[in-house]
This record gives structure tokens, sequence and C-alpha cells, in this order.
């Protein structure tokens, strides 16, 4: 990722919303680098790890406004969310408690799938207005985020989803402008959309988050190959229903997250592929359904388990969804060529 | 369900594994009562917090050994179910680490849904054999669970899956007897089969989890009422799409969990149903579609939110399947008549 940004002369400001994980960051965001928040208790832990310029992804509701300013108070360049006259009406109201300045991007709706205002909606000078005449507060730019590359099977569409999704933010950026309000961040990005190519030219930087482990949706979309995939839940064969062709592994949703997320797929991995404890892919297991602590894992063309499969035979499964995968858990057990180091690295969960 | 359970003279040992909390537990599961626990965590925790009758409902692994007998170690009468003779050979090997004798019983196949033994397959008396002429280990029984109770929709089918959850359990604990090995543990239950009616003569006991706090799952099987569900999410509205009639809240998959258990119900609550601060439910709003930190709001007739869905507005989400949302957070926040309390109640996450 840090390559294709950089070979298209564009920032990188990874989101660090799948690990929640500063040792894992340091590898693939490594200080002084810019970074991209879900939540801020994420922006709070990853500030006292000297994270500096922190843009917090979400649109920001009233309440969080003293986590906001005490996020200020220790020297975070951070910038929030919004996109609606209503937030900033809101936000402007408030300003005045804010013991420092802060930044505030407009959020711009690049494919209609979740929150932000229209390239072209009127509304989008009034927000960048009232911001930019409220004293602690400063108009950053805009942002966009393309989910709907989530829905891009190809490399032509996620070419041209990669291509909405900047030209969306550019004309944003460019109708602000002359409006008198001229941008300095203007941000996009998606693992799928950030892959892809297209024309950055305008852009300031480019945010992505699920490459730091990639996934089976990434896989399956065809963004990765499933060897690219760097997380795995460990787990134990319990026992087997010889009649259906069951094996019982003792990690069911609790352990792989409820997320079926390659279900439209033309490969459904249900709940996710089985490989061995190496982590080699076991061709055509996948784990078909699940319940709170059991995983029934059940082969595509509905074959007999051989001794591959023996009750207390440790196998591994990768994940539909990395983020939903990883958020059970409170950390990570790290490997490395196969082998368990004794490294175990915390995530940052709650908000 | 304790009612229930004392009007069929049956015991009740709760599943704790919904709320894993030390403190809503000493509600529904005061000590000394016996309870069920999902994960060897929540076997330790209230094995320290005092609890001594401990039933670990899902099929042992031999990785878990050192786990179990740390426990036995602590005075515990710990339970674990096997289901087949290759789990009863390992166990038996095994059996001579032991510190303390180690009750086991056969987990039985009631639905077809999971794990277990048929009451009729020839492999439960081997099991049983093997288990009662090893030192170490102690023969306790049979328990099964029917999972299938979940798909049904009417008190006369939910009694009929009582009524075979019971018969199936009773069977092998009869073939188990007439083979030579009597069950002192015969253990039945869901929550939608405990609060059925069917003869529960012969069984030493009843299990149930998430009547703790019940969720949509059950409201939509007619198991309870909407206005039982004990444990809702609070989120806040932080935009519109206004074209579309979507409001946005800070509330996605990440609060919400990825469960959809509704969507074969009737009535598809999404990712769960609406309701103002207080609690009470905004007829036909629920979270359509989610994000890792938003939520998609909409009514079911597609009409536009008014003034109760206003940019920062505090609003409670129901969730689908307690036991998934509730694993997300670490800890609870405590209301009592709608206010809340400054109790927060940790959970026992992990394994």
């Amino acid at each position: 990722m840090a390559q294709q940004c950089e070979a298209q002369g564009v920032a990188l400001r990874p989101h660090i919303k799948t690990l929640k994980s500063l040792e894992a960051a340091a590898i693939y965001a490594p200080l002084p680098m810019p970074i991209t928040v879900s939540t801020l208790a994420e922006a709070r832990a990853f500030a006292e790890a000297g994270y500096q310029d922190i843009l917090y992804a979400v649109g920001l509701s009233p309440n969080k406004f003293a986590q906001v300013n005490a996020l200020l108070n220790d020297a975070v360049t951070l910038t929030v969310v919004i996109d609606s006259t209503d937030a900033a009406a809101q936000l402007c109201d408030q300003a005045h408690q804010l013991d420092h300045p802060l930044r505030v991007a407009i959020e711009i709706d690049v494919d209609g799938q979740r929150a932000g205002v229209a390239a072209i909606d009127e509304s989008l000078i009034a927000i960048a207005a009232k911001v930019a005449t409220t004293p602690s507060l400063t108009f950053a730019g805009v942002m966009g985020h393309a989910g709907a590359s989530y829905g891009c099977f190809d490399a032509v569409s996620r070419d041209q989803m990669a291509q909405q999704e900047c030209q969306q933010v550019l004309l944003a950026a460019k109708n602000l402008a002359d409006a008198g309000y001229p941008c300095t961040m203007i941000s996009a990005g998606s693992t799928p959309t950030v892959l892809a190519s297209a024309s950055r030219e305008g852009l300031s930087e480019m945010r992505a988050g699920v490459y730091a482990t990639f996934d089976l949706v990434m896989a399956g979309l065809g963004v990765c190959a499933y060897s690219d995939i760097a997380l795995s839940v460990l787990t134990c064969v319990i026992g087997h229903q010889k009649d259906k062709h069951w094996v019982l592994i003792d990690a069911g949703w609790m352990a792989l997250s409820r997320d079926t997320g390659t279900q439209n797929h033309p490969l459904d991995c249900g709940y996710g592929l089985v490989c061995d404890e190496q982590g080699k892919i076991l061709e055509g297991w996948y784990v078909a359904h699940t319940n709170q602590e059991h995983g029934v894992v059940k082969h595509r063309d509905g074959r007999t388990p051989d001794e591959s499969f023996a009750y207390g035979t440790m196998l591994r499964i990768l994940p539909v969804h990395a983020c939903a995968t990883a958020a059970q858990y409170h950390s990570y057990h790290v490997t490395q060529d196969n082998e368990h180091t004794h490294a175990s690295w915390p995530r940052i969960n709650g908000w």
C-alpha cells in the first residue's frame, strides 16, 4: 500500500481500525505517519504513543466534545468530520469550549452508500462557511470513502469506482475553493480503490485499512491472494457428525464473528476457510455454520473428513472480515514463519 | 425461569454465557446455584467467586486439560462433556494427570443441529464404559440442547421440541442405565424449550441462558415480549441522508454485532429495533444496514424521520441476539427505572 501511494505521489494515511494495535501499526503506519481512526479510544491510545496527526473518520456527535477537547489538550492535530448544517451549527455553538483549534473536514458522499454530503449539494458551502468563520475551528477540507468498492469484483469496476471516489471529492473541493473555502485536506480511499488504477492528481492523501491483514472478502474480490491473509483463528477439532460429514471445532461465532461478508461472492466462505495449523489452506473445507462456541466445518463437495481432521487436531480459520474477527479478541498472538513468537499485541477496544 | 423450573419440580442450572457477568448472575444465578459456562475463562472467574458446581457445555478438547485440572485443584465440581469414543480415549489416556476426579457427561444430539451422540447410537455405551472404568474420571450422565427451538415460531412447535429434547436425553439415560451406567446428570434445555410445556419427569436439571436479558430473536419467536428485553445499546444520531429518509447513528456492527438472526423471521429487525433514550420502542424504525461504526436507521414504510431523530439525539437499540451484542463490550452500564446508576458490571471475555 505504501508503494502504491508513493508511486502515485500521494501521501498515505492508514486507517488503524482493523487491528487497533500499536505494535501492528509500527509495521504499516510507523511514526510519524498520519493515521485514521474509527473511535476516539483509538485516537487516545495512538496519541499517547506519539501519533500527532489523527483523522477521526466517523461523523462527530455532540456527546464526544469533551473527549475531542482532551485530545487537543494533548497537542494532537485532530481532524473531525461532519456532513450537515445541523452538525455544523451545534459544533460551532460549542466551539468556544475548545482550548485549542480543531480541524473540521466535510464528509462527501461518493457512492450513495452511507454518510456524507453530495459534492454538488449546496449545504457544502454553508457548512464550510459556518466552520471557517468560527473561532477555534479550522476548515480542513473534504474526505470520502467508496464503500461501494466492496461490490466491485473485477479490476475494471474497481478502477471506475476509484476514479469516481477521487472525482467526487475533487469536485467538492473545487466547489468549496470557488466559494472561497480552499481545502488543505482532500482525502479519499478504501483498500480496493487505493489499490486500483486512477488519476490521483489533486488529492492530498489516500486512506485504507483492511490491507493491514487482508481477509476473505478482499481475496474474494481479487484485491489480494488468499496467501496474503495475515490473520487467523487457531482452533481445535472437538468432534464429528459422521453421517453428515461434519467436523466440529471450538471456534464458533464468538471466535470468528457473525460476519458472512462473502455470502454474495462467487465463492461463499461461510464463516471462514480452513487451514492446517501451519496455515496451509485445506482446499474445499470451510466453516459452514456457527453457534456461540461451536463451528461446523464441511467440504464443498460433501466429502468425508480424513485424518487431517481427527479429534484434537489444531486448525486455523482464515477470517471472512478481518475487522470483525479481530474485534472478538483483546490481543493477538504473533507468529513468524508459522512459528509462535512470545509476543502478544493488545488491541484498543471500546470507544 | 426460576418459577417455571420450580413449578415443574426440576432444578435450574443457568447458562451464564449471555452476560458473562458476576453481578448479573447474582440476580438470576445467585450462589450456591449450579451454573453452565461456555468457556473455561467463565468457569475460572465464577469459581473464584465461589461457584462450585460448573458444567462446561462445549465438547472438551485435549489442549484444555491443564485449565481443567487447575479448576479441579480449586475444589470446583466440574463437569465436562464429550461425544465420541475418540474423545473418551484421549481423555482417559490423559486422566492420570488429573489431581482430583473429573465428572464427564456425554452430549446427546437431540435435534441434528450440532454436536452430540444419538440416544440410540451404540458408541454411547462405549464412551460411558471407557469413562466409568478410568480412575480420576466419574461418569456423570447426559446433556442435550435443542438449538432447533430457535426455529419454532409457535407454542405448539416449541412444546413438541421441548418434549423431543427431554425424550432424547431420557432415552439415552435409559440405554446407559440398562447397560449398567446410571446417570446422575440428565440435563436438557434452551430458553424456548424450558419455557415451553412438556413433561420433565426424570430430568435432573434444566439449562437456559439468553432469558437473562432476552432479545429480538426471542421476542420474534414469541418466547418473550419486546418490553422484556433488558439490554440495549445507547447511541447518538450523527447525520441523515434526507433523500433516502435515513438516520445515521454512531452504532455500527462494532457496537451491535454482525448478528442478523431475525432475517428469516416474519419481522426482520435488521441489526436492531430503535427506541428513544428511555427505552420506548419507536414503532417501525430499525437498523437496516451497518458499517463498522455507522448504523443506518430506516422506517419500514419509508417515512421521513421527524424531530425525534434530530442530529445529536440519543437513542437505544434493542439487540437482535443478546449474546452477540453483549460480546462487543467489556462492561455494562446499569440502568434502573430508565435512569443510569453508577454501576458498571465487567464481562468475562476471552477463553
